[in-house]
């Protein structure tokens, strides 16, 4: 069975952990959300790449939820003399990682080039795919302080400022590359990782006509809501600043128009009638992924279900 | 007395260290050659500017010869991961300047502007100024491997291939800054530091008419040359390959057309009656500079030396 898995950052690099550890190599393709990248003191940063990246190549920071595990702060804490608030946390191991892509995106690289180079040099060979190779950059209205680019809204600001509206800079532009394409065509399975509906998962949909070809598809989307809380970030307060209710019934109501089943969590048992009156199948299991064999475990679960629905 | 000092890296550094403890910092200017100056992965780094800056910061790793003391080199590291050969060794705490520097001239600023700024955090006040805010890159055509650009000459093969010819390119094109116009003017001694002639001091002398303007003011030399050796890197080697003798004649023969007086070491005092002939004048010292008490004995004796110089 070919799956190809839509992602954003910690939610999306721990299902395709457990995916990873299924599925054989070949067999799966990961469409990775790149609205949260930016440019940060000269270097090409992608935070939902590295995620997975680090992520399958067991070199994850697991307190913090981003860069490298046993990282030093050297060159961080350096500039601190030159920069009073450097917001964004820099580990000297990741910085490795952000100075390679750099230098080969300025060399002439493409992003999904730069990523195959960076994947196949760490020992990954599933496909990490970027949405796009060109500047699709998320931003945030807020109240507080106008239009945010994503990184100040999420690390700088810590995603307190009230969101007015969320836009994906530049995305009527943007190419589908062939390779997502070819992945979305291909799979008997898409399935959706837990990740932020808004900051994750629709900056993909954005892009071409991934939403179009995705009714074609059988899709099975993991809730990155349980209850009424995210598992991490700020999903359930995006979904009060627009005016939902946060639930797993709420994420699959976002995703309804394409969306054939959804795997929630056990004590939202009780949404399950509501959800299916909406034409969406529903998995019922424990959908936290604490560590691997979490993460396996409820990717058995994805693929399972997923046979069951037609 | 004001000063203004023309000068490369390692020991351009040295002698404006000693003159810094000397002067009082307004009446200190220095400037710098930005010929070695490359993009490496993306960020903008200066070697000659960080050598005088680490120096003056008392930041300098001593052994090195660059970058700072008590570095890490964890990012380093990790970059070999990513490439087999990153030959441009970075430390951590070093990386941190490159990054400043680079995210200053991302946003707008000139690399005097980046320069300035990173000064002042450093707490330096002595006026450190680029030879030009313009991309003059020093390349040099190699026998062995044709046209290299510096830091792969000097760096990537040690300065082991042969010269054919050393080019300042685009140099014509480029803008002396304000800034540089004035510390040249306003200047009552100009010091050549004992920099190699063509990779440091030249390519200053390329830019708009510097060297005319050498030709008014009183300029004393140290020279980079002992005996038929350099102090440190191929400056002998240039020499022989550009068909000349290396010595501290040498040295005042290619600085003739501007130059009063040169500083040069006791063992070439037999050279003193030929380079006066050269209507230069000569003090002969100790010019080894190993600490900072030398640096400030050498210092002190080319200002003094220039008060005889009329």
């Amino acid at each position: 069975m070919k799956v190809t898995a839509l992602a954003g950052g910690v939610g999306g690099a721990k299902l395709v952990k457990g995916l990873s550890q299924i599925l054989p190599n070949c067999d799966l393709s990961v469409i990775v959300n790149t609205g949260d990248d930016f440019i940060h003191y000269g270097l090409r940063i992608c935070p939902d790449i590295d995620s997975i990246i680090y992520s399958l190549a067991d070199l994850a920071d697991p307190i913090q939820g981003y860069g490298r595990e046993d990282d030093s702060y050297n060159c961080f804490n350096t500039l601190i003399e030159f920069d009073e608030k450097p917001w964004f946390r820099l580990g000297d191991k990741d910085i490795a990682l952000h100075l390679k892509r750099t230098s080969l995106i300025r060399s002439g690289k493409l992003l999904s080039e730069a990523t195959c180079i960076i994947c196949n040099t760490l020992g990954i060979s599933i496909k990490i795919l970027p949405m796009t190779d060109d500047d699709v950059f998320t931003t945030i209205d807020t109240k507080e302080f106008g239009e945010l680019n994503f990184q100040e809204y999420f690390v700088k600001h810590k995603f307190e400022p009230e969101i007015v509206k969320i836009n994906y800079t530049n995305s009527p532009m943007a190419k589908l590359p062939t390779s997502v394409k070819t992945a979305i065509n291909e799979a008997d399975l898409i399935v959706i990782c837990p990740s932020n509906p808004w900051l994750s998962i629709f900056p993909i949909l954005s892009i071409g006509d991934v939403e179009t070809m995705l009714m074609q598809k059988k899709v099975i989307a993991v809730s990155p809501i349980i209850g009424s809380k995210a598992i991490k970030g700020p999903a359930a307060k995006i979904f009060g600043e627009l005016g939902q209710k946060p639930s797993a019934t709420g994420v699959a109501d976002l995703y309804k128009k394409w969306l054939n089943g959804i795997v929630i969590d056990d004590i939202d048992i009780d949404k399950r009638k509501l959800i299916e009156s909406l034409g969406i199948k529903v998995a019922v299991t424990d959908i936290m992924m604490r560590d691997d064999s979490n993460k396996r475990r409820v990717a058995e679960q994805v693929l399972e279900f997923a046979e069951s629905v037609i």
